[in-house]
C-alpha cells in the first residue's frame, strides 16, 4: 500500500492522474492578494504538461493545468474568506490563453478528451458559483488574445476586461481552425448568458482571428475594452468596485460571532492499494471482473458540534467538509483513472442521526461563510457525481446511514435497492463476522433539510422534485415524512427507492442488476443516463454537459476531427484537412 | 426535365426518396373512418421496404412506412375536419409495431440514419401537434406488443391502451439489444412527459422483454391495460369520449359560417432537373460547385381574398397553404437526397404588402379550422427548416418579399444580409436583363403580426423572443415598427438583419460567406447551428433535437453500436457484441 498523504503535482504522476495539489507546487499558476482582492495569474510552464508530446505554448493548458485551477478556486472560497473579488489574469506578455492544447487534444484517445472536457467544464461552473453564491466576484482581466477555451474561461467570469491595443482579441476559432466545437460551454455562454444575438455568435465563431476593440463590446463579447496606458489601474478600479459590492464580507462577519479566519485545506489522507482507494471517511473497493466499485462513505464519527465556533476549529476535519473533499477526489481518480469500471455502487455506513446532526447545524447558520461554502461545496460534489458516465447503484442495508445529505446520493443514483427486513444470515461471505446491534435492524432511509432545498441538481431542482417531477402530492408526501427513519416498505410506498428485496433475493437481485449493467454498451448507457438524470428545465449547466457535450462527443468521435486525415490530425501539418461533406 | 406530377409510392423511387404520396398509393397504413373517430391501421408490407436488404416483418418500419405515416397526419388535418380522435392501431395480430427495422438500420450508413431519425421524430411531433393545437386527439390502441420505435409512435400519443392478456407489453429494447438509445424522443418523454419516474424508467429501458399489465399503467408507462375480450368495444368508448371533449367541432363551424369540407391535399406539381427543383411557387437551383442550393420562395401573385370562405373554396391553391407544402416537400427532398449541399441560401420575390395580407386573412379568421391548419403547418414547416443540418443564409434584394411569414424565413437563418441601396449595375451576370421598378427599390424587411406570436419555435417562443432573448428593450423597439417596410438602415439598426453590404460589397461579401461555410468541417457546423438556433427555454421538442439527438448521433458512430463487432452489426447473427469497456 502507498501512501499518497503528500500530494505529489499532477505532472509528477505520470501512471495515474493525481487531482490533489497546493499552491506551493502549482507550475502554472501565480495566486497573490492584496486585501479583498486576489490575482490569480496563469503563467503555464511549456515544459510541464501531464502527458509526454506536446509543449504547453501560449498559455495553452491540459488537464494539468487545470487541475491547479480547480484547486486554487477551492482555496479562495475555504481559505481566503476576505477574499470579494478575483482578478483572471495572464503572465505572458501579449497572451492571455490560448485554450487547450491542440496537440494534446490530437493525441489523446477519444475517451481522455470527453473527460477532460467534463472536468474544464466544472470547473468553470464553479467559478459562476463562487461569483453567484459566495460573493468572490471573478473578473476576466484579458491583458492579450483570449482564444478558444482561454475565451470560455473568461465567459465564466462576470465581468470581462479586454486590452484594447488593436491586436488582442477573444475568439472562438475552434470550428474553422480544428473541426470541433468550442468544449467548455463558449457556445451556450455566448447566446444563453451574455445574450449575444445568435446571428453574431455565429459570424463570431467561424471568424479565427476573433474580434477585439468597441465590436466586441458592441457584440457583448466582452465588457470593456481598456487601453493598455490604463489598464492595470483600470482593472483594480473594477475589482475593487466588485469587492466594494459583494455581500461576503457582511456573511463573513455575520452569525456566529466574528469567526472569519480561513480554513485551511489540509492534505487529503489517500491510501491506493492494489484493489482499492481509502481515505478517512470514504473507501473504494474495485471488482475488475464485475467491472464496479464499491464506494462506501461513513458517517459521522461523532454527535455534531454543537456551534459554528467549534466547526470552524475543526476545520477541515469537520466531518461533512471532510467527507465532501474525499468523495469529490474519489470521483475525479475513478473517473479519469478507472474508465472501464462502469457501475459505481454507492453504500453508507454509521448513525444518520449524527448525519442530520451535521445537516442541521449547517443550516441552521447557512449565514456563516463556511457553513455556505461546506453546504455549496456539497452541492457541486453531487453535481460532479451526476454528470459522471457511469452506472450509479445505492445500496440501503442495515447499519447505513443514508439520511440527509447523505440519502442525496441515492436519490442521485439511477437505482436504488433497500434490503426489507434483515439478513436472516448475519455472517454471509464478505460481511463483518461480528454482529452488531445495527446488523438486527432493518435499513432505514430518512429524508431531512438537505433534500428540500439546498442541494438542488444542475436543472434548479432538488433530487425530489426531478424525482416527482410535477407531482405534488407525491412530494408533500415524502415531505410530511421528514424526519422519521423510514423502512423498506414506507420508502417504497412513497416512492424514495427503486426496489425492496428482502433477505432471500437480495443478493441476486443486486448480482443480476450489477453483471447485466455490465454487460450493456458503456457509450448507450453514458446517452441513457445523461437524459434520465435531468428531466424537467434546462439550465445553462444541463445545456453544457447535456446538449453541447453531446455534441461535442460526437464530433470528436467524426473522422472528420479526429481521423487522420480530420483537422485535428492535420492541424499543425500545413496540409488542409479532408472532409466527408456529407451533412448529417 | 421529367415532370414527377403524378408521385410515385416512395418504394418505387430507388435514386431519390420522394416523400410526395397519397392514401391509394399505401403500401403499409389503412385509413378508416366512422364520423368523429378515424382508425389508423399499421399494416406493414415486408416486402416494399424503401431500399433493398432487409424484410420489414412484425410490423417494423422504415422511412417509406413513416412517409406514409407523415402522409396520413397531414391528411387527417386538411381532408377530414370532422375527424376529432384518430385511434392508432395495428392490422396485426398480436403485434402493434416492432419499431425499426433492425437490419436497414444495420445497412445503412451514419447519416440515412440520423436523417430517417429526424424525420421520424417530426412526424411524432406533429401527432402531438395535432392533438394539443387541433382538436384531432390521438389514441395509440396496442393491440399487441408495441417494441421501441413502435412503442415511441405510442408515446406520442395523448392516451395509450394496452392490451392485457399476459405477453403483450410495451419495450424500449435499444439498449439491451442493440446498444443504441431509443431514437425517437423515447426517453424524453418517458421522464418529461408521462412523468416516469427516472429509476423506475431506467429499469425498464434496460428490460428487452418491456412490461405489461397492471405494472405498466402502475409505471405510467400506460395509461389503461383492457382484456382482449373487451378491446374493440373500450378502444371505441375512449375514441368517443375523445371525440366529445374535442374542440374541432365548434372551430369547424365557427367565425366563417359553416365552411367545414375538408380541403384535398391535391399532388403537388414538381419538376426535377439536373440542377434544380422547382414547384409553383418554390424553386431551388444547385450549385456543386460551391456546394449549396439556391431556394427561392415568390410571394403570393395575387391580393389576398377577402374572406375565409374564398380560402375554403381556393384550398390547396390558396398561396400560404401552397406554398408551405412545397417548401416542406423541398426540405424533405434535399435534407434526404443532397447530403452534400451544405449551405441553403435563401432568397424571396415579390410583393410584401401581399404577403402580409395573405397573413393578416389567417390570423383574422384563426377560429377557422383551416385558417388555424395552415398556421399550424407553417409553424411545422418553419420548424422543420430549423432542425435541418444545413447552414441557412438569407439574401435580402431588391424584389424580395421578406415581410411577416416570409420574414420568418430570414429569422430563421443563421445569418441574413440586406442590400443597402440598390443593385448600381441591374444586369450583372445571372440577373435578368429586363430593369424591373422593383430592381430600382432598396431591398426592405416588413415586421408582420406573423412575427409576433402564431409561428412560435421549438423552444416556445417566437423567433423574435429568442433572437433578442431577455432584452425586452430591443423587441419592442421592433414591435413599435410592425407593419412598416424597413430599409437596410433601421433594420441593422433594430438587429433584424446581420449585415448590410452595400452594391460595392455585396458579392463579394456573399461569395466569401459561402466559400467560407463550403470549406469548414460539416459535422462541427452542425453542432454550431444545434447549439445556437435554440437559445433559451428547453422544451420536450429541443430536448429530442438537442440532447438526445446528439447523444444517438455519437452512439450511432461508435464501434460499440456500428462497427463489424458491434451490437447492430452482430444483431441476429447468435454472436454477442465486443464491446470497448471504456465509459466515455
Amino acid at each position: 500500500m502507498t501512501s499518497l498523504t503528500s500530494a505529489p503535482t499532477a505532472a509528477e504522476s505520470t501512471d495515474r492522474v493525481e487531482f490533489r495539489v497546493q499552491p506551493s507546487g502549482y507550475r502554472h499558476w501565480r495566486l497573490t492578494f492584496d486585501g479583498p482582492v486576489a490575482t490569480l495569474s496563469m503563467d503555464v510552464d511549456e515544459h510541464a504538461g501531464l502527458v509526454p508530446g506536446y509543449e504547453l505554448k501560449l498559455n495553452s493548458y491540459d488537464l494539468g493545468v487545470d487541475i491547479e485551477l480547480y484547486d486554487a478556486t477551492q482555496r479562495l472560497r475555504f481559505e481566503h474568506p476576505e477574499v470579494r473579488a478575483v482578478v483572471l489574469t495572464s503572465g505572458k506578455e501579449k497572451v492571455f490563453c490560448a485554450g487547450a492544447n491542440i496537440r494534446m487534444l490530437a493525441c489523446s484517445p477519444h475517451g481522455w478528451k470527453v473527460n477532460f472536457c467534463k472536468f474544464t467544464n466544472e470547473t468553470r461552473l464553479a467559478i459562476e458559483d463562487a461569483t453567484t453564491n459566495s460573493g468572490q466576484t471573478w473578473l476576466a482581466a484579458l491583458n492579450g488574445t483570449a482564444s478558444g477555451g482561454g475565451y470560455e474561461l473568461a465567459l465564466a467570469c462576470e465581468h470581462i476586461m479586454l486590452v484594447d491595443d488593436r491586436s488582442s482579441a477573444v475568439s472562438l476559432p475552434e470550428l474553422p481552425l480544428l473541426g470541433v466545437l468550442p468544449g467548455t460551454g463558449g457556445l451556450t455562454r455566448l447566446v444563453d448568458k451574455r445574450r449575444v444575438r445568435r446571428d453574431l455568435a455565429d459570424y463570431f465563431t467561424t471568424r479565427q482571428e476573433g474580434l477585439g476593440g468597441q465590436r466586441a463590446v458592441d457584440w457583448r463579447l466582452v465588457d470593456e475594452v481598456v487601453p493598455r496606458t490604463r489598464w492595470h489601474e483600470a482593472v483594480a478600479r473594477r475589482a475593487a468596485e466588485f469587492a466594494e459590492r459583494s455581500p461576503r464580507t457582511a456573511r463573513a462577519a455575520a452569525a456566529t460571532g466574528a469567526v472569519a479566519g480561513g480554513v485551511a485545506l489540509t492534505p487529503l489522507t489517500k491510501e491506493r492499494s492494489g484493489d482499492g482507494i481509502s481515505y478517512r471517511h470514504v473507501r473504494a473497493t474495485v471488482d475488475r471482473t464485475r467491472r464496479c466499485v464499491e464506494i462506501t462513505v461513513n458517517g459521522p464519527d461523532d454527535e455534531a458540534p454543537t456551534s459554528m465556533v467549534a466547526v470552524h476549529r475543526q476545520g477541515a476535519d469537520f466531518w461533512t467538509l471532510a467527507m465532501t473533499r474525499e468523495l469529490d477526489d474519489l470521483i475525479l481518480d475513478l473517473r479519469t483513472n478507472e474508465p472501464e469500471l462502469g457501475t459505481w455502487i454507492l453504500r453508507t455506513e454509521g448513525d444518520g442521526r449524527r448525519v442530520l446532526g451535521h445537516d442541521a447545524l449547517l443550516l441552521a447558520y447557512r449565514e456563516d461563510w463556511l457553513a455556505n461554502e461546506i453546504l455549496l461545496y456539497l452541492r457541486r460534489t453531487l453535481k460532479r457525481l451526476e454528470v459522471t458516465s457511469r452506472s450509479l447503484l445505492a445500496l440501503i442495508e442495515p447499519g447505513s446511514c443514508f439520511a440527509g445529505s447523505l440519502f442525496e446520493l441515492a436519490l442521485a443514483a439511477d437505482r436504488s435497492f433497500q434490503l426489507l427486513g434483515v439478513f436472516e444470515d448475519v455472517d454471509p461471505p464478505g460481511r463483518p463476522a461480528v454482529v452488531t446491534p445495527a446488523d438486527v435492524t432493518p435499513a432505514v432511509i430518512t429524508v431531512g433539510g438537505m433534500n428540500l432545498g439546498p442541494l438542488p441538481m444542475g436543472n434548479g431542482l432538488t433530487r425530489l422534485r426531478t424525482r416527482f417531477l410535477d407531482d405534488a402530492a407525491a412530494l408533500a408526501a415524502v415531505r410530511a415524512q421528514a424526519g422519521k427513519p423510514l423502512g423498506a416498505e414506507d420508502a417504497h410506498r412513497l416512492g424514495l427507492v427503486t426496489f425492496t428485496p428482502d433477505d432471500i433475493d437480495w443478493a441476486e437481485e443486486i448480482r443480476i442488476a450489477v453483471e447485466e449493467r455490465a454487460s450493456f454498451s458503456p457509450d448507450a448507457l453514458s446517452g441513457l443516463e445523461a437524459n434520465y438524470r435531468f428531466a424537467g428545465p434546462e439550465t445553462i449547466e444541463t445545456k453544457i454537459f447535456g446538449r453541447l457535450s453531446a455534441w461535442q462527443n460526437w464530433i470528436f468521435n467524426r473522422p472528420n476531427a479526429s481521423g487522420p486525415d480530420g483537422a485535428l490530425g492535420r492541424f499543425g501539418t500545413g496540409q488542409s484537412p479532408e472532409f466527408d461533406r456529407k451533412r448529417v
